[in-house]
């Protein structure tokens, strides 16, 4: 049987030729910083974003995690989407990492807007915290892959410069963002003051995310992954995988864009779908009828061997994905057709 | 000229009596738990409140700090309205303190639902805290003073017994909601875990919250409280007039409400104001016209000595008390009514 | 039976001088900054010890612990004698409060030196914390109420100085320390960045301590404090004592000095006595011989009407203050020379 | 030119054997917990140290630290040896992720006593810390490769049972503290609530320890690891080393300690050695002569292609490890004897 793994776009193996290259990779102790491969990974995601350093780290959670705890103090607050991954998906990190508060504002499909953040800025009165930063998504997981453009980015950078906020880029999915926008990483320096740059997602890399900024930055980050456990000794197999992913496997994420475009056409066409949120890369999610229930659906999807996630009341996301191949998206779409409730 | 105060209940000063009975009281070193008047104050408190032992703390914040800090740890999660007080008013506190997570809700008034405490207990899944606790604010000050009632408690109290998770009260105006809802604070330890009572608002004492709760959670409070630094030394002459305003000042409160519906018949009579929230108890909030401006309507007030707080966009606060007096309540009303934009 | 309390200088109750000073003074809401007593009183210890700004707070524990916090970060590191009363009696709060670490020094009675300072200093390099600051006790609680003396205190300072740390002073008992040493508190400013100035011990008053510093040091203190819970409202009544306190009972400390060597000489002579520690200010240590049991001992002393403190393996600690009286002292000496074991 | 590294045994690179047996390694998302060779791995550590469960870490620092906050509180103490890894070189990790105090105890090259520990026992009293756990780090990294035996550990156990505190292992180089005592990792689980088990260092594999306790232990850790963002996805290619290295390289460590003895046999006889401390496992500490600079002979290394560590004052460090081999012990000798001050 044909199995199918539309959960996350984290399931993905090492094809072969990145396999062979990461075990080609040379490798050194890294807490001392001297494995070339991670040396060369770091400042290669540093360069394609037009930062100055890198550091790379075991999880997207970390970077984001090391960004905020490097940006903020406690006492101070970051200002995010209700729906960010930073709030809803690292365990309470924030609070637990940086002590900070958070300010949560209700953003369309995760994306929020200059006027937002403007009015989410306190005024000097110590019964507030002190806003120090400010986090985007990009593209939003909870928004189903809704992007930012440079134009929107920038139009909040202004605003987080002129009340001296930091301005973090969760950039858990960035290359399917500027795929769709059609953009290049390079201006991105510009408005953000750090990136967090993952390689284990759509890039189909194993493990691992660059976290991106000024060198200062960066050195005051080394010392936060330290005291969190996230220094690594011979971790350059990993970066090997890292910087095939960044020349072999970014444009390919058109292609997941494209089978999850197929994906939606096939579902607003089911009757037991209520309706699909706009699919502008590689995440579909919809919502089923009420007579559908989420656990009936996501079974009967097992039984064909097809996993997919159940995200909140009625709701179902797929991700595609390298794995998921041509054959596998005709595959589910032919399943999808033939459901019954 | 007559000087009217109407910022905040916090303002009043102690009445002769009361400052008489503060300075005859007996005291002791409290940190050795020696001081009889802070004892006798705790004691009552609790009894009050129908629970076994209370904690004198110098402030509101300190007492609701305590709580969470004493019923959540740090990747936990502790659930309240957005505009809580412990929220929005104590500095990141809960982040700052407690390391705990936020999950925010937009109750009405201030004011949540069992249906919505149900929907914010998080799954058993680590990329969230854990949930903890619940808060409640009453009355509730940025929903205008609006109250709960037993039955609403109720209700949300078996949410939370059913889900394990301790349930505080910030009762910053606890009195001022019983007298609202005629209700007695009895019932309230069936329902509540810890309860905040603040002495320095409507009560008219000048320093001072008492945390009731069980013994266990009281011992550990006072754990937390010594590393707050809030443990003082012969501190009973400020619990003698926390004593001296729950026998003699509960009562009274009754005009500060009579007081408050007359300032908003006057306001709605007003033609630069747009409309008046509900009021039920001490809280008068009202938003102006977009034609006049606060900050000039401030001024006004000002010129004929009132005070009163800017209370977010275009919205005032008055907030009637123990040194709010009638003739008061008459000039303000005169100045409101002659006020021109 | 007169009753004798030399477990601590903390135990004093104000005199009716004191009392009818507190009585009198004028109050307003400490968290709008308007109260006056209290604004005197943080401008006059200020100006007492040549600093900018004073706060006041609730205890000595919490001016210690925003002075940690406010001069420290996560990630960052503290130096202190390991007897420090911040490390060993503030119920873990630099680590609760601050997230900082401490490198304890063995100092003798309590006092570190310039080259252990020098030597605790450490090197950039992420396996370490990053050295931030250094905090002196005068007197020393544990070292038996020894004192620094100015130029103990310069030499630190310069070490301070150049590796750009912050010294702060817990001067729980600084007034006893410059009347041993003969000095006046203005040149202090030269060397601290931050003073703890307790009002409770020696002093007299029943409440508080004020922090002093430079303006921004306060700024940001005001915010901590706030998020601890130690802003209160009235607190003028406990500031006026304060002012009392600095105004008659600083010149008087020279009486409990006295009255500490009078101790000092009589247990020398007692048999069960096996060593005094050297007496300077107010605080007596003494080791019992091994064949003295020291729960028998403070048993007999309090048949007698006096109280003392177990100060660990086989110590008792005695400290004189305001209300031991001449009396009170030659009749604790009678009872020590009578006792038998 | 030979190069030859005895800073460490984290600088060892995988064998030709290991690299393979890592690239065949099955993989998937550990996030999910479905990475086979990930859950091999936690399984066999598991079960070799007689415990229930396992969870892979990216580095010892992220094991120690987790197992730190898993088994304390904010308010609470950690017992330890000054010179213990977690206090001195994990970038003040204990205060900064777990909020908690350090009792530091000074034994004998590293290696606390059971008498230590009981007298670092806070009593129950709110100035204190609450006394939740003590660690002891077998083998002792400062104390030059000290070992504990099981009767040592089970003495210290004792005392932690009777007074309910966790008895934490940093097992950074468990495997030869076994060897050198003759025994097996088996019996541990009796004595030791939390282990972690350093794969990156003599036992050669390039990333990783594994952190084993009870079930809940685990679970709990689980979480904490999300939220550093240690939760890595197809993390089996560096779990696999972990197998092959507890398959193949824990008995090679023989060879690792008798070349240490050949190092101190040769550094007893140079005339710029002071003394050099016992060697009993892997690493070798000695003292240079006050006349001979530590930046000098460590360049005079250099020159001849050895790296090694500056030790603190006049001291050096060498860790011999899988990639110091019998030529390169007998290179190191020879340069050892021939370096002139």
């Amino acid at each position: 049987m044909i199995n199918i793994d539309l959960r996350s776009d984290t399931v993905t193996r090492p094809t072969p030729e990145m396999q062979n290259y990461m075990f080609q990779a040379p490798v050194g102790d890294d807490v001392f910083e001297e494995d070339p491969t991670v040396n060369e990974l770091e400042a290669k995601t540093a360069a394609l974003f037009g930062m100055e350093a890198g550091l790379f780290c075991p999880s997207g959670t970390m970077t984001n995690q090391i960004a905020i705890k490097a940006q903020t103090e406690p006492l101070t607050e970051i200002i995010c989407d209700y729906t960010a991954h930073i709030y809803q998906y690292e365990g309470g990190g924030i609070a637990f990492n940086s002590a900070a508060s958070v300010y949560l504002l209700h953003g369309e499909r995760g994306k929020i807007t200059p006027e937002m953040v403007q009015g989410a800025i306190r005024p000097d009165n110590i019964h507030y915290p002190v806003t120090k930063m400010v986090s985007l998504e990009n593209t939003s997981n909870k928004g189903g892959g809704a992007f930012y453009t440079l134009p929107e980015i920038a139009a909040i950078s202004a605003v987080c410069k002129e009340n001296k906020l930091a301005l973090h880029l969760d950039g858990a999915r960035v290359f399917n963002a500027l795929l769709a926008a059609d953009e290049s990483p390079q201006p991105y320096s510009q408005y953000f003051t750090s990136i967090s740059v993952c390689l284990s997602k759509g890039l189909g890399a194993p493990v691992g995310s660059v976290l991106v900024g000024s060198k200062d930055l960066i050195r005051k980050s080394r010392r936060i992954r330290k005291a969190l456990g996230g220094g690594m000794r011979q971790a350059g197999f990993l970066a090997a995988a890292g910087i095939y992913a960044l020349d072999h496997h970014v444009n390919r994420l058109a292609q997941d864009h494209a089978r999850a475009r197929l994906l939606r056409d096939t579902l607003q066409h089911c009757p037991y779908v209520e309706h699909v949120l706009p699919v502008e890369t590689n995440i579909v999610i919809f919502k089923l009828k009420p007579s559908a229930s989420t656990q009936t659906f996501l079974a009967k999807l097992k039984e064909q061997g097809i996993l997919a996630l159940d995200f909140g009341p009625h709701q179902i996301r797929f991700v595609t994905h390298l794995d998921f191949t041509e054959a596998m998206t005709e595959r589910t779409c032919q399943v999808l057709r033939e459901i019954k409730f």
